[in-house]
């Protein structure tokens, strides 16, 4: 676990440095698919101030195998999302300022330029608000609930990322490293939606213009990048 | 009192590299509850100059312990908030963008959403205008009135800040650095806020999940960060 | 001289710092009223490279006295400024962005709160167009004309600054580091101006709010700062 | 090469440090007009590792000449550019957030002021929409074709940019730094524009202001700066 530990610490200080997080508000974790095990930045802790050996360490059900600190209070929404979604190897939590402002306003964010269609195919959906319920007990599982249930007929893989209504986004990747790429991804086309909603044009991107972008850097055609194929 | 103008010496310099001040416009102050004193800012003096042995110690009547140069203009403000509210160890004046802009507009910023929800429990109210009155005799102090008249019916703890009407925001907590974090959360969500009405959607967040979130983070079943309770 | 032109060096390397400057698009001035010289930034020289040599030395008719680049091209606007505005120490022009967007809508910059009062007394006004005729000949001193045409009936003094229509900002001082510090405050203002009108609420700030904050920092009575009197 | 291959190395960082550029988006090239060779930055390397010796070197059809890694994706449609624009001694493209917002918008960059006409004579064009044909075979070249059609009546050099429909900006110059540079006032522009909408003006600027501000900085009565004439 040691090398997962401290790609998941190098991740949350990239997080960090990436200008989207204020105070303490976001968290980076990473799985290990073998183990079945997630590490997890601890709660409420300085990001300058945490080392490799703080990330908590928890299985499946959330029980701490690893580490002195409490793990991040969002640890039952991380889990659920790597327990269903399949395939995830790194979750990120911001509360980066365009991204929440889509999810204050309860809106998917549109397509609409090859910006957005290079990272995420089709809108980054927002999903419904939590019922009473679902707030009062099992909250955070119950925010990974509501995004699993958003995700029924979505690729998470090929949408990664999602913003959870009156609350903020989740992005996620292959690894931590990826998760963090996909949040930085996700609050810029965020904010470029803004404004293009604000000059007062809202047509999403044509179809073939999103399929040529998704599938020129992703999937087996893929001709971007010297390390993809 | 040297330990406090320590504290509030840093709080200061902690203000000025969080990127809400312009210039000069910001202050720190803090109290100390036993002596019945408050140590702030020296008026209109470079942030970097400053020394901790600058910060200047009034009493509860504005007037000068210790110290060589002239307190901060506000301080009739922070005092008779002090003096009133109850229980606040430091308050922050700025004039930060996003929150002058709400004060300008006369609007209190509407709770939008749980980046909101975690520290303010409900709307971050703005102050009725000061009348002529008001403004030609007294004014700071007067500042601090209705400050004071518009919490009336708000715990300043629940809400730890306030727009004045056509001026700016004050945010305390309970001490120095406490009182910048929230001033730095309570431009966050100014500018939140601010996006989201222009999205054109201007729903407050339903009282059960600002109750979850507030509630999650501060009082006696907070399970938030490892070392609230 | 030597000292001026170290002063405008250092001001236009402050202005560049201050965020307000992309590229080169931006110059400080600054007055010797007893010898009835200007020094002024060269024209189209990276900010980096300048030396306080570089600055140039003109009459009140433009003839460079000393110094062996070519003035900055806005040269007679300044000029124009000094001669007939009376009392300026110091002028900065800048293509900040805010203060552009207020020029390029035509529109003066309404004062909407405390922190355009404690500076700028009233609107911040926006020139009218020059004619096809002052744009074809004699630009930048027209530039300079339309500018004083504007403050027939306003005092340059309690007014630092103007926005050219279409074109943007010039600010000015007693010295230039002030006009450097009141082009800071013009951008600033704008910003939160812009702000306000999005948020769907526009009244100026009421006559008595106004004088209060503009004579708490200027004139006989100011009780603001520590040198100020 | 070795020269061009030192200049679009540092373009290209300079491009990073410039602010425009989030992740990998974005890429400088260079021509060689005598010996009819593009150098190019290669796909989707991370900026802070790349070194001169990376850079990729072709020929007008492709063909990689130099180096070990695959050139950039849109290297067919920068070589288009340097094939029929006719000129251009550099090319860089970008997503910057608010060029990107008006291609989303499909919308030109009106010329609304004197920053916008110092560098663009008129409106910076947005392309029509490439057909789906022209997007699923050939897409790179036929970006340049869509760019390439809309120049049929303007003339690039005193054009030095356009944004493609849904897509976002391309700029050029003499040579690569100064395609960098009209890069950086593109985006500036479309920001001043932007705001300008929002303030609820719209009037482009006049021809005459046009004219002036564009000719007193280029052609051969040029006045501005120490180096043009």
């Amino acid at each position: 676990m040691k090398e997962l530990k401290e790609m998941v610490w190098k991740s949350n200080l990239d997080l960090m440095r990436s200008g989207l997080v204020v105070l303490t508000w976001g968290n980076v974790s990473g799985f290990d698919p073998e183990r079945h095990l997630m590490v997890i930045k601890p709660s409420g802790v300085d990001y300058e101030l945490m080392k490799p050996r703080d990330m908590v360490v928890v299985d499946m059900e959330g029980k701490t195998v690893e580490g002195k600190l409490r793990p991040s209070s969002d640890t039952p929404t991380h889990l659920e999302l790597y327990r269903r979604l399949g395939g995830l190897g790194g979750i990120v939590h911001t509360h980066s300022r365009y991204a929440v402002s889509w999810a204050q306003a309860g809106k998917d964010i549109p397509a609409m330029g090859t910006t957005h269609a290079d990272h995420f195919y089709g809108s980054i959906p927002c999903t419904r608000k939590l019922t009473q319920e679902e707030v009062e007990k099992d909250y955070e599982l119950n925010t990974g609930r509501v995004i699993v249930d958003r995700f029924r007929d979505l690729d998470p893989r090929a949408v990664p990322g999602v913003i959870v209504n009156d609350h903020g986004p989740f992005a996620w990747g292959k690894d931590p490293e990826d998760a963090v790429k996909n949040a930085i991804v996700l609050e810029e086309v965020a904010a470029m939606a803004f404004n293009t909603v604000l000059l007062g044009a809202g047509d999403p991107v044509e179809q073939y213009l999103l399929d040529k972008h998704y599938f020129r850097k992703h999937g087996k055609d893929a001709y971007y990048g010297q390390n993809e194929d």
